[in-house]
């Protein structure tokens, strides 16, 4: 393959992140259609259609899917059965059972599918889980995650959110699992309510603590919080044997500033979008690539599964104040067949 | 009271450092007697004695205690019996039940006591609980402690340690306490043995990471180990509705070299005993404040039987695996009742 | 004006990236023809012609000089006669008659003339002039500009640069004046190599320390290498009478690694391209802006006739050791009529 | 010598340190008598006296002078015509034939004699020295002292000080001949007055930045302020052909506060006997060492000869506003047959 055409679904946010990206600074890929049933695609320099044409379409290769979650399975679904590759956001279902059936169909259909953890595509996640895959901390053995927004989705949002642990904690396990290289045993979570009635009222928490243990005894923590009044706190620390790795936030300068008052520097970048901006080029890149050369899918949908697990372990372990096995979870759906 | 006459029983490493700070640089104070039956006292400018004779001095109105742990209840109740105020190294007793009889004495006799938890006294901590209590982070949602030591201790003295919740995580469960101003609900516990068989053969484990709920949801973490590669790691993080504070590592110089091979600076203070060198001046300043002034002692019995507790309802969470109410090792020893 | 069309003369490093940032990142404005007489220019979407063509151009409004500095007071005075306005790179001639000459007929044409002294658009030199502006460090008394290459360019360009104050020191001359916002009294610079005879042998020199007299008294200082041997150091700090700002250098991540070795992390962003990738772009897009906006040119000609007034009596001051007097260079060329 | 005994002339702030270390801290030494006219020595545990009787006691083997600066040089020589081992404050004397004629009579009676300046034993000019010496950075090509104070002393004081240079730069002038390893060749000096006319009518300055050439051409840059609006700052950075160290400020904790306003941190120690504590304690050691076991003293006469003399130098400097030679001031004082 010399050029990879694509197809894009959802034309919001993240869509044109990654429409920007590809038109501009990844090479060997071209989009050839855009889909968005609501999004105003009048301006776009290349042809637009329904989700149906794009994945039809006989030279378009790949799809990338930025529409909303609940369609998430269904276009992948339609990808594998039409023989296209696949690109997804993040999370593929709220529903493990849907996502199980997805991943059989791709399996059975022997698509390629790379699911959008960005954050594992971050300069300072990438140098943790570099300097932890070289040897330099030795065996981890306490991993800190901590991953906290600067502020509530609106409520309409968390409705349909799945809970924080889907919508939220999700990257964060994904994250532990990336950076521990090593499978998950058991979870431990604790969570909270301090934004006030409402998320409550809509079935969901802002707060948590959640640790996550390995069958070596190795322990993860995360960290959570909805509202940072600071801004946007994305750190991981790494513990190991031989030493530890920290990586901080990203600012928008340098600046110290002393006076009278004390020393005061800039708060971290505020948002996602700010923050992670790289992330969604290289993860894109990466996806491109392994399709060019045919090469591994960098972020697979095994571990969407997983994380999956996680967050649905997380919230058993919050509605019964217990540790439970992913084990269970997975007995639970006949998930451990496709895991 | 304008001079307040001490005894000091236990002229070890700890009893050393009190002695030092009394006589050099704390006012109002006198040591009238030292007594250990093992140190060499031969060149001390202060009389010596047997502990005996310290708890039935005339003139001695208070009593340091930094004599082995399994004395520390025995003499506690020696110098209430004696109408002698007391300060006493952690822990007071490893056993619960030893304590509250022993707080019991104290309490009929009416003595004051002062525990040694010298780490509420450390500059940086210090600073977090003044920014914690002048709200202006806020209510306080997730605090974060970090306590790693730079190497486990000899294993002669892991084997009589009480293990490591009661003898090296007990601080940072009284400085979760401290800092939070509100009482634990549960403690759930992971621990594990990476420094090899000997340390498990002792019964003892080296790493923990330990979830701390309250009643209002608020959550502290605590991770432990006794082997960080580089050095002694202190920390701690607190995370509330308005804002977030933390407190590093303190070092011996703030050089920074930049050569081609990377940025470079100093390392933590190696050990306890330089980091925390002025803790220990400002709490022995403190007591003896308390005593000359008749006012508050700042860390009470009951400080010390609360972290007994917590460091019990690890040990339980562990050999459980799942969250222990502090009211389930209360009730067991029915230390409600003092608490 | 509501879209502007320009031409682009020269299409090497820095032209590519001005190429890009107008193609991809600034709207407002289309490149009507690119003109290099080396480079390979078949693969580019928009139409190719000489320089001649560009500035005959009739629908061309402005045109960007990336060309060699030779040639650039030559083009830019094409353009004033073709009355198309000018973006220019740095610096705009090794001479001070020329660049006179040259600025009298922009003046007398009336053209836009814009020089390209881009990091007064970086984000943290940004940060220090919004802080000295906002008036939050009082009076800036000493400014102290830190300015170090990775490492020296070849001979060959060295021979043909005008020595290390015109051709590296220029921008912070001009970065002097820019944070000072006030006119330099006197200059005195002390020169050294440390980089081998074949410095010495071009007739340059590879590091220096520069005083800058203000005619209030305050003092701006420069240090420069050609060779920081771990990597480009680019930091800045003021001091006023009500505090202080610094901003350092800017980083690949934000990884800190503890070992037994010490605390480790990442050596600054390696070179001038990476650090300064964004204030290119904020660069051009204040160019574009201004004449789509019919307002005020960010970096004048002035600005650039100052720097190199400032570079020739840095160059005087080393070769008579003494202070000197902006007033004595821009006696002898008769530059105070224009400046 | 296993005991070394000693005198103290003057009690004021510096001397109470120098008493208090040696009766507390340092070893072998004991303080045989203390004088001061003027200060209240009523509670001290020591002997009291007239300077003339400590100079003249027949077991007093070393006096510390810390009375007025114009009593230096005389108690310096009745010391050395006693045949006493002498530690004097810094300064020696504002004159310096003076100063010459003292070190002359010193050289004669073969006395040894240490100098005050006691910022070569802090941590982290220490620190600095060992990388230096070490090679870690190569051959230092440029220094940077920053030295502010947190506000200027009184009126009254400055008048009788000797001006900035010999009285806050000579630290500075000492520091950089400490860490540079090099003799001086060239001295240019700006000066100016911000803190107002008072400061000007007693014919002081309180600002500076002092460019120091070497015969090698590594060039140092000291930069003064009498008034930093956030403290004492005290900062040194040394560039060499291997890489580059940096010493900071010290901290009283080692906090950041982050909410929506932005991150703090705490403000440098503001004091400098906060800030150089330990630096009095390792200087006196070192002194009482260096006697004991009749080894070199680590700061001669010469070393402060040298200070005052790049004082006048720069001093020069700024009222002829131009470089000025060490050797030009050592000529006019013949101050090169000493040193």
């Amino acid at each position: 393959m010399s050029t990879l055409h694509i197809g894009l679904i959802g034309f919001g946010r993240i869509g044109k992140i990654h429409f920007t990206n590809i038109q501009q600074r990844i090479k060997g890929v071209e989009i050839v259609m855009v889909a968005d049933p609501v999004a105003d695609l009048s301006g776009l320099s290349v042809p637009t259609g329904t989700p149906e044409e794009i994945i039809a379409h006989p030279t378009i290769e790949a799809v990338i899917i930025c529409s909303p979650t609940d369609t998430h399975a269904h276009y992948i679904e339609e990808c594998a059965l039409a023989g296209k590759h696949v690109f997804c956001e993040k999370p593929m279902d709220l529903a493990l059972d849907r996502i199980l059936q997805t991943l059989r169909l791709v399996q059975e259909k022997g698509i390629k599918l790379m699911l959008g953890f960005n954050r594992r595509f971050d300069a300072n996640f990438l140098k943790v889980k570099h300097i932890i895959d070289s040897g330099e901390i030795g065996e981890t053995q306490i991993l800190k995650v901590t991953s906290r927004d600067p502020g509530p989705p609106p409520l309409q949002y968390l409705r349909e959110s799945g809970g924080m642990f889907m919508d939220m904690t999700i990257h964060d396990f994904d994250m532990v699992r990336y950076l521990m290289n090593k499978e998950v045993k058991e979870v431990y979570a604790t969570a909270a309510v301090f934004g006030g009635p409402d998320i409550r009222a809509a079935g969901d928490i802002d707060t948590a603590v959640i640790t996550i243990k390995f069958e070596d005894d190795s322990v993860a923590v995360i960290d959570n919080s909805r509202k940072a009044a600071y801004g946007y706190d994305q750190r991981v620390e790494a513990f190991g044997s031989l030493g530890m790795v920290q990586v901080g936030n990203n600012v928008p300068d340098t600046h110290t500033l002393a006076t009278a008052q004390g020393i005061q520097s800039a708060l971290p970048l505020h948002f996602f979008l700010e923050r992670y901006m790289e992330s969604y080029f290289t993860e894109m890149s990466q996806f491109v690539d392994a399709l060019l050369h045919d090469s591994a899918i960098p972020v697979s949908g095994h571990d969407a599964l997983k994380a999956t697990v996680m967050a649905l372990a997380a919230q058993k372990s919050v509605e019964e104040n217990r540790p439970v096995l992913l084990s269970e979870i997975e007995a639970e759906y006949a998930a451990e067949l496709v895991i």
